[in-house]
């Protein structure tokens, strides 16, 4: 496996999950963005440079023969270059990249037979002509966008285990879809009401690219609401349910925590007053995930980030007013776990045809 | 002035405040819940034991002649005993006291004829008959209760100005019905259509008292939906909106934010598709709240928790998509200031005749 | 393996790292200080009702068959009964529990021929006779005592490998012993100068027991000195390696965080100006930890909390100002892995045989 | 009064200052830094669109007429430019600029007999020939270094009174002074043993300056120490209390708190064992701070940064060990209020001729 895209917070727990991933074998890291703090932008550099927390991580026996600058020097990240990226080195590569980086360099890795998990959003949506609407550019690589499968395995795992090329989905998207689909998909609900998605999430989201709007003292202290009606993710989500643009509002927040997200997602049930209970909610979602390793429905309660901040999960619960059918669906997952690395590990599992769950719980 | 409950994280905001308003002048603190470290629960203590940041704060010239232990002593709080409060002593009292607490001491205070500033509940539904539901008590303070003012000066101005008691609306309620009254009033509104308030609290909120839910690591990294459909806050701004109670549905949820309220509201306007401006809806509210000094109408923009906290007003911001009529107002105030002390001293100023924002700017 | 004290962080965490453990079997938890939401105080309960993050974790297949209330019930947690804890069940036994309770059941356990790895205080001071001052109690268990084990694998790693009760180190006191170990067991220490450990901790440390001073509005947006020349882990600190207490000045300080703890640690080296360098200091440090797998030694740059928070390690950084001779070590780990449960599982490595970071990385 | 630096955090709390005090007039808001979101650089643009919750508070009646674009318009700020600051539109200048600008404007702004109040570091150390080392620039001005009055009030109320360049301290360096002037004035410290200063920052202190060390996901849930042995305010601190560098030790820590500092100080004192008392220090600093209005010494307790938080004040708390006479001193102060801002009003005041603590408390 290579990683490209290695210095962000999605680059640094994809690492994190591939060091620990029982059958993965990490070979190569590398970034576009960053550049070293000792030398000049196109060298090499130790990876603990940029991500502290994995000293020492990659280091253990024959687990991950990445190239190194000396036998026993840390392990370095290589600036973003296709050339070694070969079937002969990988079979797989991950790509954290912007969205543009990922457009221009998925159609020669695919060319190449190198299978692709890309979680930018260049690949997501399915017809090419909403991308300078939804992402500011045109969408010159139709041929890998007709390929590409939209890697939410509780949808698509076999679409997923065929494929050659992924399209990781958001990580809001990831949360709501997960919210909706059970009920969208039997009918239950009354789209002409309106669906609303509330959505907050962690800082870590906003990837790590310095900006006045991510400063400390700017999260810190506070919640902002921000892209009304104009989020990247809503064509996602109204894509993999079979909605139209305004059956859906949804508002992402942010959210003074580093990881997780928190959608409320309200919807009305179609149906006669006091015809549906929370319990039957409740069952329509566990068969519905009932092959769902990392999904988990919950009975009672409802989860909150930190039920599922630092694992592989998604988690589900539910209030329902019978009278007014009114049906609040609390969906809780990390944002760089479920939502980002810990999906893609799913995907090249899927992929690659080990368990769904392997080397994630 | 009097503050009972003076030891809370209410109490000790309108202890802040008071001490710096140009007017008014604090005689005595008391508290029912705290005792003193050192000594038994009935005896006074410093309240600088309770609230460190006051130190020195009301010891200040002859502004706040309170009961010392000496002559130099730091400024010291007494157990809530209504025996000292009588119209010789101060003509008006701040109750932040428990929702029972209030109800019981009440109608004593009001029958000597001191006006009294409820921050609790208790006096807040017009309804004796719904308080077992919401509150858990039977209310027995009929008479008191039938002259109560809701205390939201941008609707209510007058009557709170002749009013006795006055009962501070909550911080939830506030930042909801200051979002919804221009638009409710006018008619603008689809209510049919249902309305959302998607509400995001600090910590604060919740009171001092301990308990396992408000540990530092249990609010800290994580967000929390709770009360979903049976917050007491619903019941007041169903009352003051005119609106039924499946109208409105009502999601509070935990920050991990100190003080701020952030609510994000979602309606359906009325009308024929395109009909309606961002502006339009803007100068709506520009116009209704003309003579209130405290909210702050964005036309471009949207406030965040950062903008109102640590200030008295409310902000409110608007998002609409045009064709579909979805409207969203984002609402922001300071759970502690516009929310409850800064209010209630814009209710003492008003039952005073001074001007509303007197001593908060 | 056995839990007693299961519902508190530190037992949260034990749990999540011996259910991934690829050797131990958890047979039994238990709890003496928490009930069931719904039951009597002496019932058993699902633990995800207390660790909600653990939901499903422990319900993997055949490798954690504790006892449930049904074939597919959630996985429940006892009231703490010596009765089960026999050699016929368990052969290992975690006392997450009260520095009290584990007095009192220690004896008995090691009696039954179980080992024991007990992470309060109880058994960490040689000196019964010490126990009144720090702990507050007259320690009663002299014999067991006797035969603790003071279980921080990097001084005492074969002592524990043949201990039957292990005391398990405490958070801010493996933090410094760690920090000064090296120097102190070279003599390159100016010992008369004074040491001083000034030591940053999440809240976490604390316990899950709520109070006023562990509310999150009374943590958050703070920092503060606490326990100063008083805390319980300086005589720890000074026991291991052999200080006088006038020796060491230890001020702890709570952060805002959940997890980590930072300690500046203040030395004064021997010898002559500029005779030392930070070089040599790390080389001192590289070598003392070179057997060690869970002490990262930094060779330069400085650790901050976010290196080793949600990972098993210590991290050691290093400023020295030669002149002067003045040593900073910067020594950071996560309170609840380095600084006790990870530990904790190092110390059961150990005590069954397996490699002393199994599992943990 | 003019404010140049109005954008950043320091110039913000100025603002806000400035607008309640009852005696200054703002006349004129000026930035380099920041351009307008919807213009050009060099173009004005409202002070809100920079400090949103500024809104409406420097819009109050005739208090502060700031020239705007129209009769009821926001607020502006314009491109820093020397011309219109003349004695005829202002009499005193504060500079929340970076040291280097601060450099270049002093002399002019002298020059024109305007009085000035500089919050950068360009004029705190006396001796032009260490700017290089601690700054990074060689110091061309000089005649105004050597007119430059350091504005700490309570060491040099008197010289600020007549000055006309006052450089107002650092924020770490006034917690420090404050920490450490009694003692070391009345010659009560050893100092050969060594004085450890162990500080603890809130993020505000670092500017806005957006960058990947102060990016929310970098600071939240960290606790880093930086700066060891190199911080720029440890002259100013040896400087102001007559010590040597080998004297000091200094290491400031980024904390996830927005505002605060809190010192932890250690010193040795003189003397026999045994001969001093906890409460002999506090009477020494009562008596050195009895005409300081805005330090306030605890008697008992150590302050916390709550204590301070959002206030004037600097706090200092006391625990001592008699036997060895190690002394702990605790000091806290908002870096943004005692430690930038207010501080720079208090010497406003004092060149004024009010009292110094006029419009703040």
């Amino acid at each position: 496996m290579a990683v490209a895209g290695a210095t962000g917070y999605v680059g640094r727990e994809l690492i994190g999950l591939l060091a620990r991933h029982p059958l993965a074998r990490l070979v190569r890291l590398m970034s576009s963005g960053r550049r070293s703090k000792s030398a000049a932008a196109l060298e090499s550099f130790p990876i603990e440079e940029s991500h502290p927390g994995l000293r020492g991580v990659l280091d253990q026996g024959s687990r991950a023969p990445i190239e190194r600058g000396g036998a026993a020097g840390p392990i370095r990240c290589q600036p973003l270059d296709l050339a070694p990226l070969t079937p002969a080195e990988v079979d797989l590569v991950f790509l954290a990249t912007p969205h543009e980086t990922s457009l221009e360099v998925v159609p020669e890795l695919i060319e190449r037979g190198l299978k692709v998990i890309d979680l930018s959003g260049a690949f997501r949506l399915k017809a090419p002509g909403v991308y300078p609407r939804w992402y500011g550019f045109e969408h010159d690589a139709a041929a890998a966008l007709a390929e590409a499968v939209y890697g939410l395995p509780e949808l698509n795992r076999d679409a997923i285990a065929a494929a050659q090329l992924v399209s990781n989905p958001g990580c809001y998207a990831t949360s709501i879809i997960l919210a909706l689909a059970p009920l969208v998909k039997a009918g239950w609900v009354d789209v002409e009401a309106g669906i609303i998605a509330d959505a907050k999430s962690g800082a870590s989201g906003a990837g790590r690219a310095p900006s006045e709007k991510l400063h400390f003292a700017e999260v810190n202290e506070n919640c902002r609401a921000y892209g009304l009606f104009t989020h990247r993710h809503l064509p996602e989500v109204i894509q993999a349910l079979g909605l139209r643009e305004r059956d859906l509002t949804f508002t992402p927040h942010l959210l003074p925590v580093t990881r997780g997200i928190l959608s409320t997602v309200y919807v009305r049930l179609k149906g006669s007053p006091g015809s549906a209970s929370a319990a039957q909610v409740a069952a329509l979602y566990r068969d519905f995930y009932s092959r769902a390793p990392l999904v988990r429905v919950w009975d009672s309660g409802l989860p909150e980030i930190s039920s599922a901040a630092h694992t592989p999960y998604a988690d589900l619960g539910f209030a329902l007013e019978p009278e007014s059918r009114r049906l609040i669906v609390v969906s809780v997952l990390d944002n760089l776990g479920k939502g980002a690395a810990g999906q893609a590990v799913e995907n090249m599992n899927l992929t690659c045809g080990f368990a769904q769950d392997l080397g994630l719980q």
